[in-house]
């Protein structure tokens, strides 16, 4: 029984890291979309999203079962809590993917916009997530929290990317549809690197059994035990 | 045992049912300070959202506690599966009101702006969150249903919004800016109504064990057992 329990956690991290390289696929695919005009890409884009969801259902099936089944505890129930959750981040990491390139087809069809910091916010937001990814493969703790500190220079792309579009918005009154749906793909690589950081914070708690999210609130509270 | 149970399971939805209360709270006091152009209504934003995240901390941890030591199963593992979830919506709604009142500060130094059909959509996204609430502490799914189709009409008014600010700004450069500050502001409310339209789901699988989500994934793929 214990043998095909983990047979069964071992299945789930796989098929949450097959979602997960998906995810980092949409991401690429959907920026390419934007910077080569391509709308040919939009629909690969849809077909990976498709797959994404059913992976979504699954896996958030297959944690109710390995629950029901098996009753684990400490470590093990760690493991299945992470999965639902990063199962629901990654499902919105496709989400956010899709609108980059939904808004990447409007795009095409305008005179090219200037994109700002969105490549580096890609590179930056990519990163993230696959290391997020990687952290969790292989339960690196050191890896999680070199994602999460590496939050803050997204939010920094993002804020200067969103600066530098509002004045070529008011120097140029035509471009500012445009302006507007690439502050949005901005807005969308900054919540896909809000999903990583999530990933990052699950991966500490199933490792060490540490909720690190809001730190403030922690110091505040009681500590949270790590027993679960 | 059973009847310890059922107190922390009740225990259990009356922290999400407080903590949903505090994210109303939150809205409406994160729009009267746009509406009303009164920063002072930030700090009460800020001090519920450190509420909502100490909540969200307890309840990730109660429910990690109830799987450990009560191995539950059928409904009861899914009440408990749905509360993960809709500790984490709600945890995003506290963030989203907390963004509209740190952009309400923005524009409470800029002259008036236009602010489309953001009223209505405050109306439509709270409504949806607290039926949506209402749903789960009911166990009420067509309620919980009702909910998920008013989503429509909160993307259509988004989209209403975000085409009104458009010609706005560029009518107006002067307007750009603030006009910007608008669309994000639609963009959270929309996100709330998202946020609530999730919460509606789980109720729905919560009470049926059916998971409604992705229909066409659920068309295509292995309909998702019922059993868990």
């Amino acid at each position: 029984m214990k043998r095909h329990f983990d047979a069964d956690l071992e299945d789930l991290r796989g098929r949450l890291l097959r979602m997960g390289g998906l995810c980092e696929e949409m991401i690429h695919a959907a920026v390419k979309l934007v910077v080569d005009r391509d709308e040919g890409l939009l629909s690969p884009v849809q077909e990976w999203e498709s797959q994404v969801n059913r992976l979504h259902l699954e896996i958030d099936d297959v944690c109710l079962k390995l629950i029901a089944l098996h009753q684990p505890a400490a470590g093990d129930l760690r493991l299945i809590a992470a999965a639902l959750k990063i199962n629901s981040d990654l499902e919105r990491v496709g989400d956010q993917a899709v609108n980059i390139a939904e808004t990447g087809v409007f795009l095409c069809r305008e005179p090219r916009v200037k994109l700002g910091d969105i490549p580096r916010m890609v590179e930056v937001a990519a990163g993230m997530l696959k290391d997020a990814l990687d952290s969790f493969a292989r339960g690196d703790v050191e890896l999680a929290r070199e994602v999460i500190r590496r939050d803050d220079e997204e939010d920094r792309l993002k804020s200067q990317t969103f600066n530098e579009l509002v004045h070529m918005m008011q120097r140029d009154s035509s471009s500012i549809a445009r302006g507007m749906d690439a502050i949005l793909i901005a807005r969308n690589l900054e919540r896909i690197a809000d999903h990583a950081t999530n990933i990052a914070e699950d991966v500490v708690f199933m490792v060490l059994g540490k909720d690190i999210r809001h730190p403030a609130e922690q110091a505040r509270g009681e500590p949270r035990p790590s027993g679960a």
